[in-house]
């Protein structure tokens, strides 16, 4: 698609330029050839350092931009990257190439490795799971019963993930009209978990708008675990059965979090911090410690507040 | 089964009537040749305007009815629709018919495509994936890996649906008996999935126990979330990641469920109602407005009781 | 393996006795043949009556134990068993006997079940289940589509499964280095349903570590809920959507669990107690009641709580 089908496309204004544009990214990891877009205001400052070949954004914002990047005026730039990224979704199957699987790996035969996928030595595929196109697993894999893995994601070595949980399904993220109407974000990132991570049953860990949603290095996530787009989970952290992460939040390592305890989205917590059963976090943690409550607090002063409530009733 | 076979099954008074029943369903919905029932005093009004053939009531509000509906005497109507149900429970799968594919549609090899099914053009049925007996599908729809969809469904077009998820799986309901055992009530409904609905991975949703549960069109659901029995999830509402409604619980069009909130059964949502995270809703909403917390409150009520709370930590 | 090669094998003091260990357990169910271990002072008391052949424990705690047992030196006898828990795992397929199949009972084509497997009369297998080796299924049980029941497990008569359900899934369980990394604990046991349970979709129940999980009769359990390793829940209780058991807890019979509600590990809830939506047990219940709230009260008094919270909220 060039730049000047794209301009047609997004009913903004006519563009000379044919340029072939092959792809979408974020304004810091676009390379010559994508198209970027400025969404939110904080990613202003990495306007003048973008190597995009074209920008979706308001006009009065274009004289950010490095010199010959390709301006594409938009109110509502958002949107605008919702409807294109239809356009660029890649499809579900895409390759000719038949699977890759190295010896020693016994799949199950009702499972469903698509063309493009390379699965590593000494696995096992169980039944009912599905391997995506693109998708690389390392060595000693176990995939449990009715799996899914999406297309294009990295899974390492040693990884186990139990039965039934989804990896790299599609991130909830939606452009919204006026009138109510919510415009599919289609998601072009995907999902890496490193070696020796173990994932439970049932658990969900979405793909990446842009980029990768990380699991690093001996995770450990219980069953019924919810992971959103584009998060990172620092090495060795334990996530308790139906905890949740909201999108783009970042677990430093050996971070704990309880049962069904949950954090919003865009925050940063610190290494080494753990978060009492049941805890909702929705400010960045900087000090690591023991954090508890909705909303959050020192885990001593809740119990502090637990003990003063109990006082007040029985006044 | 005649009347007469249903008392006697029942172990309710002996019936010289021999009609023969087709089905069971709800005062209002029921039609010719059908059985209710009154299990709550509050459907009494109902009772004047049933186009039922029989009634399963207890005798002292027999004479609530129109003339010439049978009345089935039961002190526990509940639990003998319970009993009854079973009888009336659809099997698994009731057709001979091969199932409809329409053209351009790419179905799996491993995916189970039951007699009696309907799937319109240009879907995409991954592999694992389950469509049970009677189940319609519309256009453009894609199923991911290890959806299973129960009998009797309606899914509109340009659905998409992730991995994992359950659509039409029986609702959470039994009559209890006094040694405190549970008789299932058969699900005798199905669940309708209107136009642009997006369902995220390991969700479910459960099938009317009588009529349908309906999920309206543009509705955008994320991961684990739970839908109850006769549930009514209006137009281009939002459910976000492991929120729940529980059973027939209706949502206006518009409202937002943040991730982890939370709805008791048979409410009211009012539309462009916005649930915060982890909110717990106990009573029907008939304004529309942001509200958290549980008991739920008006949000910025909550964040003063949160500025309260603190202030008495302190002291 | 023997104790010799056990011995070697953890890196402790050198052993001459060449006895074969057939498998690991606990201090109290330990038989002649197999080891066990002492990792929490609470079990001291077991010692002096345990079967078993050898014991991991710290040498001061040798004293303990009956005449003729091996002592196996450990100061982390925990990190030990983790670490030869891996060695006595069992494989997940470990028969050449074809799964026997009772008179009446459908098995979908895409369904997989396990060498050593057996499964009753008259049940109904649905497309995508899988069946472990060694798992024992009764009659007139139905499994719907994409459940998956591990090895070993035990299904009773009329049992059913919906949609996407994992039934003993590894239990949560690590022993934890000084680095910060965890050490898996090979899930030795299995899950125990009883007749007449019925199980939600997209619901997860672990294996035990050693012994059984157990769900015990005409338990019903909804969609979405999560049951740690060990636990016991007793007769006909009912746990609703989104609700989660940790480890080794023990509900008594007729227990009700409300939708998103949640205990801690290793409680006892007395019989019919009934816990509202959203609380949160963190302490064994001796007396039935109703309980509400986060941390856990008497129902009573979290109304009273509530009415003084929003009288603090006006003044």
């Amino acid at each position: 698609m060039t730049l000047q089908e794209i301009a047609l496309y997004l009913g903004s204004e006519e563009i000379t330029n044919t340029i072939e544009i092959t792809g979408m990214n974020t304004l810091k990891n676009a390379v010559e050839g994508e198209i970027s877009f400025l969404s939110d205001s904080k990613y202003e400052k990495e306007l003048s350092q973008t190597k995009a070949s074209a920008v979706i954004l308001p006009a009065s914002k274009a004289y950010l931009l490095p010199e010959g990047v390709v301006v594409l005026n938009s109110d509502e730039p958002y949107m605008s990257v919702a409807h294109l990224s239809k356009y660029f979704a890649k499809p579900i199957q895409s390759s000719e190439i038949a699977p890759l699987i190295g010896e020693g790996t016994h799949i199950y035969p009702s499972a469903h490795i698509e063309n493009g996928a390379k699965i590593g030595t000494n696995c096992t595929i169980m039944s009912g799971v599905y391997v995506g196109s693109e998708t690389v697993i390392g060595d000693d894999v176990i995939l449990y019963p009715n799996v899914t893995i999406y297309r294009d994601c990295i899974i390492g070595n040693r990884v186990m993930i139990h039965a039934g949980t989804a990896i790299g399904s599609d991130g909830f993220g939606y452009a919204h009209t006026k009138m109510g109407e919510h415009v599919k974000l289609y998601q072009n990132g995907n999902v890496i978990i490193e070696d020796d991570v173990e994932i439970g049953a049932n658990s969900t860990v979405d793909c990446a708008v842009f980029g990768s949603t990380i699991i690093k290095q001996g995770v450990k996530i219980d069953n019924l675990v919810q992971i959103g787009h584009n998060c990172i989970v620092g090495e060795h952290s334990i996530l308790v059965s139906q905890s949740g992460l909201a999108g783009s939040t970042t677990l430093g390592r050996n971070v704990v979090m309880g049962g069904q305890s949950a954090t919003a989205g865009h925050l940063s917590i610190a290494p080494f911090t753990t978060l009492a059963a049941r805890s909702g976090v929705t400010k960045s943690i900087v000090n690591k410690g023991v954090y508890s409550g909705f909303p959050l607090m020192e885990h001593k002063l809740w119990l502090k507040m637990q003990a003063k409530l109990a006082k007040m009733l029985e006044s």
